[in-house]
């Protein structure tokens, strides 16, 4: 199963993968994930934020146990940030099946849309739309670096755009959402353990920021007379660095463009990007502060998520399944953390990495331990497929299948 | 004339003009060249390394009267920096033919290919093959920001790469160049003159900067376990300045590449380019020195020119035909400074910038000052060419047509 998505959006030159969401390499990977569902025998739907679900059972019988994550990537990302808490899904499915669980509520498998951001800037966009956080008119209109809209992209990609937005049909139906995902640190190394439980996510954002200069030859413009915005974007990295160092946060600018981008001309414009998460919003909002002081320029921001705690006892309850595994925190957006965020019940899983390296083509997961996921996944699954609703947020009737 | 090409390689958005090497919008200038020339009787030869010559008389009867410029463009350039030489060439030869002015010596108009360097680099492509300044099989493999190499752009563009190099006939036909270009510092504003004369060109070259660092999450990566050559990007862009500034030089990073390019990933790598020059290769090379020790990495040099000063009596002798017009010095590099150190007797001309902005859809020169460039460059040729050979460093037999 994993072999057929391997090729996907992989560059021969680093190994990394690059699926943009609507692209063609996303495409490929939505084509997998519902054959993956058909084969199977689950059934997809598609919802109006261009979500893929595969459902075993009646979705509309409510309170569905929900697990998957999503297969886009960052440029030139690595295999199992996504892919692996999808693999994952139909794997822990397949050992129920085998096992002879008999599950008495309905269950999917989902694939979120464009969870990176890494094409229109807004991460979890796909949950996002589907809870609201993001407004569908600013998503349509959302641009790539090419220009083109998230509208025209889905529409290139045979998905309708003007059905976004907040979707409380399928919302509704998920009962509880668990995702597993790859480690983004080395915490479960230090801990000595295959499989983490997560306690939070970091509150996050991304701001966009846009340095003005004015455009001239570089040779023959005194250094007086210019109004050269790449010693802004130099002010701002520093910045970002010292202030985060401040506020036990974490800074980055990892994105730049700058026009026109000649070697002998005067930069008219240095865009960058800055991701800025911390502890609080308090601090995060501080390192922003400060970047935008230096840079003298006014920060746009594109997204943000404040803190999101996971229930603390459906967490204590997966960890106790899993034998005590650990409990940890993460500085990672997830869809998982937009769903928590809207109060449906959710868990997630982390596989051990062994450096910690993600968001690179060196990301890396150890096979034993990725099965150890899957185990761990069919144990939460089992666990919450054999037991009538656990919360009151439902208000949809429960028909057991 | 000038209509035809206004709008050439034009962007809707800013009105500046992208031209590059052996560009469909190149191509298109080239057809330009080869129409005016073909309208004046002229006859259009391509030498081995791509420049474009309109001649009048037989080249081969030695100690031509050669005027032009180039007609490539920067990223988002002005519509003056390069055409205006070439069109003020083909409008002067027009106003000495209607004045029945009858040639002793054989002339051309040239159109330099690749002036600019800003597909692969390398400034003054074209003249500096000729004079044997740009080693061909460096030439040949130089790549753009697509991956194509100089070579596989001339084939596309229908230019036969594979006699690139010192071309010492075409060289050797030339007696005197003349170019006119538009002025791209404000010194004739304070001369209070439409047009001037060069003294020299001062020193300058360009260096790649590949900063390394490990890509990585952006959010969950500590700061403390983090390679991100940003950080260093920031150092280098802060010490060209400040060295700059100490050595009387201008410094320029003007062009940034970065690897990944996510907005949550710390960047693998940045690379950059520093434009650099100054009155004397030693306050240049010590710019360069200070920026890669701020960056911690070593400098790549992509171009060098040195300092080059325009023969000091031809460079009298023009001024005085234009009644004593201003002689001043340029911080930016020609294909006539590449001439000129190859000892070829060279005059510049510069036309009045208002603003002195160029590289930049700003750029602008008024008509009248272009016309007065049009008549000082007949006054020169008609000088030039009612003139025996001036100098002696043509060796080749002086026929007059």
């Amino acid at each position: 199963m994993w072999a057929d998505l391997h090729p996907v959006g992989r560059s021969p030159d680093t190994s990394g993968y690059t699926r943009f969401a609507w692209s063609g390499a996303d495409l490929a990977c939505r084509e997998w994930f519902a054959a993956a569902a058909t084969r199977r025998g689950l059934d997809i739907t598609v919802d109006r934020n261009g979500n893929q679900w595969a459902w075993g059972g009646d979705p509309d019988s409510g309170d569905a146990v929900v697990t998957g994550s999503h297969l886009d990537s960052v440029p030139d990302g690595g295999a199992f940030d996504g892919p692996l808490g999808v693999v994952s899904a139909f794997a822990a499915l397949d050992l129920l099946r085998d096992r002879g669980v008999r599950p008495v509520r309905p269950f999917a498998v989902v694939n979120f849309a464009d969870e990176e951001g890494a094409r229109f800037g807004v991460p979890c966009a796909g949950s996002r739309l589907m809870t609201g956080g993001l407004d569908h008119d600013r998503a349509r209109s959302l641009r790539d670096a090419d220009g083109s809209t998230m509208a025209e992209a889905m529409s290139s990609a045979g998905h309708d755009p003007s059905h976004l937005g907040r979707d409380v049909e399928t919302l509704g139906r998920i009962g509880t959402f668990v995702e597993l995902h790859v480690e983004q640190g080395r915490a479960l190394v230090d801990f000595d353990a295959a499989v983490g439980v997560a306690s939070s996510i970091r509150a996050h954002g991304r701001w966009r920021l846009d340095l003005h200069g004015e455009a001239n030859h570089a040779g023959t413009t005194r250094l007086a007379d210019r109004d050269d915005p790449m010693l802004r974007l130099a002010a701002a990295v520093l910045a970002a660095r010292e202030s985060a160092e401040q506020r036990a946060a974490v800074a980055t600018i990892g994105k730049v463009h700058v026009r026109p981008g000649g070697t002998n001309a005067i930069p008219s414009l240095v865009r960058a990007w800055l991701d800025a998460r911390g502890g609080d919003e308090q601090s995060v909002r501080r390192v922003v502060a400060a970047v935008g002081e230096a840079a003298g320029a006014e920060l746009v921001e594109e997204s943000w998520s404040p803190e999101v705690a996971f229930g603390h006892e459906l967490r204590e309850h997966v960890s106790g399944l899993l034998g005590g595994a650990p409990v940890l925190a993460t500085g990672a957006g997830h869809d998982a953390g937009v769903l928590a965020g809207a109060g449906v019940p959710t868990a997630m899983l982390f596989v051990r990495n062994p450096t910690g390296v993600s968001h690179s083509p060196a990301e890396h997961a150890e096979t034993d331990d990725c099965l150890a996921g899957v185990e761990a996944l069919a144990t939460v699954l089992t666990d919450l497929l054999l037991t009538e609703q656990l919360g009151a947020e439902s208000t949809d009737a429960t028909e057991t299948p």
